[in-house]
């Protein structure tokens, strides 16, 4: 069995938090076994490392994303990298061609499904491995796993099974229901019906068959090529809904969709995370505060807060699942971003009288990681080094640096830096427009750089 | 006839948007007649210009706050600074001081104390000038203006009258009677009292004879010596409750105080100051933004969300008055600054491993402003230009500069700069331990920097 965990995504209903290169399941919001914060991704592939399953686990993600869940799950093969966002069947149309033909899986091989952002307990995974069994029993094309309704909830899908006879481990499934109101959703549990919780399992035959018979490459190399012509749907919308023959394994645990910031307050251990004050006069509020500037809740109740570089969210809980609409506007240029290298803060950016563009970052290098080797067409930088030591590569010479020097990089300057220990600097940019684009990659290793390299004498 | 505008005071009441530098009386956040904002202090200096009183009025102010008021005024002259926070009654005793010795007035010479925070309409002022001929009519020690309640409010102090006879312009005043409950505050006002709004006149000689009786010098130079020994408390408790012959002038009109983000948000003319959205199922709520961070306020009622680089405070409107109690953790290094030559804002502040501090702040020189020439003793500087144009002074030489350069400041470096046009730059400060006072002013003027110091040759 192998397993393809979908962490793409960019989970605009928890902004300011998420964007584009941090999505929710990289919030380090959720408390761990040994008391530290740590995020969805963290969580679940600590629950499937448990089980012994997160070797054979291939993680679905963005390009933007690759840094952020190297660093997270400390892992750095069995990424797949979907070439754009385009919802989940083309995703996990991709990492089926992936095993295919780059890992050579055989074709009666069992895949899951499995998304990044539920909430559950171990046993959880226990059904996940079950999955197995009970596609190869019932000979079903597709088999999922529902969650035992707790509530008449109007907000989630549900499986309906195709007769009422809930004594056996799984059931064929009739039919889905979209959000139904609660009077049809307690018609529904009645009848035995689950929630679909997004967990889909087959036969790496059944989508090597299915994208062959809608004429799309079943190789890894062409359908990346081909990506932009898969229909941009969801698994579910795609494949779900013209399938007969489906079963349903019922979980029957605690489960949460962690999508919106008042289900994941309840899931947060404590009230508040970061610099700030909750007064004693304030109920059900959270404060999740990721800048330096202290935040003070003062005589409010059932508030949410959540504060980053790139925005200051102050949300009624139960309104907060609609922050998705207000948010279209200030879908800019990302404050903070974790990279595979380290991470970098926007400090402040402004316009010049004559048109030009000043960027200030604050930028860390991880201790033996470097900044690749590359030149800017249309902007200079000036780095002061704060923290730490390092190598400056520059126009193939080399010297060491420490803080307090300052390094001039004029435009097509070729540059690259690698940290000895932990390393901070404070750049400025400089050009009449500064994107993240502007960049043109040498592609050369360090230990390439240092043999082309000359060291400047001290 | 003088003027005392008592203009010192922190505001602690309106964090996070006042500090130590800059209290609440400098807020832009009223609407002027123009349709820009305007402070308190440009509201009543503009009233006060527009009866023709500013040219007689003095400003008691704080060392910390003679930039902001001379930028927002445009007044130099005129100007007493108190050498420490010491309260109302010192604050009157030291100007006092001042017009008596310095200026040389007449001890007849009527002069009217008028706090700044209060909402006032232009008749109030007509008030103002009325209190010079029931001074001089009454023979009264002490006269007050007494501003005719609207409502029976605990909040504020009565004036009480020595007979109910209400029928001339003024009476002579019984006694005082602090926030009393709302029943007595009904009965004050059936026999004719009225709210004491922070205005005081007396002849120089009341104040001057005083100052003597208690042994204190009436001489401005000596009274500023012993300005510690003045008793730290209000004019009110010292003068006001011990004085026999007092006369109250009846206004009757709008007036407010100013002193909480509930009242302040009243008089504003628009719900939003800066960047970001409420939400339109937000009820009576309020935002003052000064940070380039969007700031969405999504379904939530009767709050005021004040942010600033030195905190953010979301609060119930009816309980902000609180604020005052819990920011006492938060009084840390201000984080912008209107100086006498424009402005700084903090951007970064770091500790290095070993113990050295990195303070980053992106500061503004106004066209024809410049930074004193001046050196560090502990500490290192780099400025990098990001905007127009000036002269560098460092170490007796003098360079043009321009965006892009990078000036470099060791420890003991004498340095100045001059802005040629509204210049702005990104200052990296490196050093064991960063504080204001690590400054060593040459007192130099521009003019005789130039003199001393030659140009380099570009």
């Amino acid at each position: 069995m192998k397993l393809i965990l979908l962490s793409g995504g960019s989970g605009k209903r928890l902004w300011p938090l998420s964007n584009d290169a941090r999505s929710k399941q990289f919030l380090k919001v959720l408390e761990s076994k040994n008391g530290n914060l740590q995020s969805m991704v963290q969580r679940v592939w600590e629950q499937l490392t448990k089980i012994g399953l997160s070797e054979s686990t291939y993680v679905a993600t963005s390009k933007s994303q690759v840094d952020i869940i190297q660093n997270q799950i400390g892992r750095k093969d069995n990424l797949v990298v979907e070439p754009s966002r385009r919802d989940t069947f083309p995703a996990i149309s991709l990492v089926s061609s992936y095993l295919y033909s780059v890992e050579k899986m055989n074709l009666n091989e069992v895949v899951v499904v499995l998304p990044v952002d539920p909430y559950v307990e171990d046993d959880f995974f226990e059904k996940i491995k079950n999955l197995e069994n009970v596609i190869n029993q019932s000979q079903a094309d597709i088999g999922l796993i529902g969650v035992k309704p707790t509530s008449p909830s109007s907000k989630y899908g549900y499986i309906i099974p195709k007769n009422d006879l809930v004594d056996k481990d799984y059931f064929e499934v009739k039919n889905f229901i979209e959000k139904p109101n609660e009077n049809e959703a307690k018609n529904l549990i009645d009848i035995g019906a689950l929630w679909n919780c997004g967990v889909f399992s087959f036969r790496l035959s059944f989508i090597i068959n299915l994208l062959e018979e809608k004429g799309f490459p079943t190789n890894y190399e062409d359908l990346i090529l081909q990506y932009e012509k898969l229909p941009k749907t969801s698994f579910d919308y795609e494949v779900l809904e013209r399938v007969n023959n489906i079963i349903a394994l019922s979980y029957n645990g605690y489960w949460k969709d962690l999508g919106t910031w008042d289900a994941i307050t309840e899931e947060m251990s404590t009230s508040q995370i970061g610099v700030g004050t909750i007064s004693r006069d304030s109920n059900n509020s959270h404060l999740l505060n990721e800048l330096d500037i202290p935040i003070i809740l003062l005589g409010v109740n059932n508030l949410v807060v959540a504060a980053s570089p790139d925005g200051i969210l102050i949300s009624d809980k139960a309104k907060s699942p609609s922050i998705k609409e207000l948010v279209g506007d200030y879908n800019n240029r990302p404050m903070y971003e974790e990279r595979r290298w380290g991470w970098y803060r926007v400090l402040d950016f402004t316009k010049t009288d004559e048109g030009n563009e000043v960027l200030t970052k604050r930028i860390c290098i991880k201790a033996g990681k470097n900044l690749s080797y590359h030149y800017h067409n249309d902007r200079s930088e000036t780095w002061t080094i704060i923290k730490g030591e390092g190598i400056f590569a520059h126009n193939e010479k080399l010297c060491f640096v420490k803080p307090g020097d300052v390094l001039k990089i004029n435009e097509m300057d070729k540059h690259g830096l690698k940290a000895l220990t932990d390393l901070e600097l404070i750049e400025i940019q400089a050009g009449s427009q500064l994107i993240e684009d502007d960049i043109a990659r040498l592609y050369l290793t360090w230990e390439e750089i240092e043999e082309q390299c000359y060291f400047l004498t001290k």
